[in-house]
């Protein structure tokens, strides 16, 4: 069964879904498995880093923003950057769950990276016993 | 039960491969779980990103082009770009398996990207229900 | 359930894991299904890329050292760029199990990226029989 939860998100920048994670995993009474935690969304995507300096987020973001080039795109919308942004991260990530906990290590956390907001965005979150 | 399919792609751009991996999950019979996208290549990757306008993935594509830096790489088959590109949007996504279908969002398409092509490429689409 | 191995990582650079998880994907019994390999980590990452040319791991890593920029980061650690290429690659790559083996590509191997050695780091590789 899927989860979903929504999150507010800022113009850009990384939002930490961590806790609404944990409570859907929770939810699912899967006791060794796998959790996907999967956005539906094309400029913003979804990653595994840092949660004690909430200034490695912002780092990253920083970086991304940089890095990505500022060309003349074709995408009338003029958010190209964010659609590549979000590929750079993906639209999932997994983690394992172990005893009915995610097995996070111990400065894992979990982000939402809005590169096209502020939105509304849904996080879905898939888990199985079968891992 | 992994179902395979072959794609015909250019020399570098994105191939819409929704429409067959819809087919393939169709084909697995599975009611609720979770899909894979799998490419077994080291040039070629996969990613999900906007269906609605085909100048979004061309954009895509025009930024790691700029963003991967020429080099004088060591690799003697002077294609260690496209390995960078390959690693970049990574070898798997994953979606969810609802009531039989893909759980995409409404602008999400699923695309393989070439890096080294022209090629024949193998898609792998791994579906099962546990999830 | 979890299998865990332990590797010793460079300053910074790809460690090939490829052999260390077909022997814990052996040790699960999985038939058919999926492997996940996990690295609980901020700093490293896990990407499939080519095993024939050691110099082509050896690029990627080039490439990222060029590629993620220089800037004046906030988090004070001074390993912001080790970050971003963690979540470049990304914590997890999948590979389908077919008939008690890695459904890897001809040239695939499968790669620990270490952005902020040396460390010894720990892999989880998570099996399941159900897809």
């Amino acid at each position: 069964m899927i989860e979903k939860f929504y999150v507010s998100t800022p113009k850009i920048g990384m939002v930490d879904i961590t806790a609404a994670v944990k409570d859907a995993v929770a939810a699912s009474s899967v006791k060794d498995g796998l959790c996907q935690v999967f956005v539906p969304h094309t400029t913003a995507g979804v990653t595994i880093n840092e949660n004690a300096d909430p200034d490695v987020v912002k780092d990253i973001i920083a970086g991304l923003e940089e890095m990505v080039p500022r060309l003349a795109y074709r995408h009338s919308e003029g958010n190209s950057r964010a659609h590549i942004q979000a590929s750079l991260l993906g639209s999932s990530v997994f983690i394992p769950i172990e005893n009915y906990r995610l097995f996070l290590g111990t400065w894992q956390g979990i982000y939402l990276g809005e590169f096209d907001g502020p939105r509304r965005r849904t996080v879905c979150v898939n888990c199985g016993g079968a891992l």
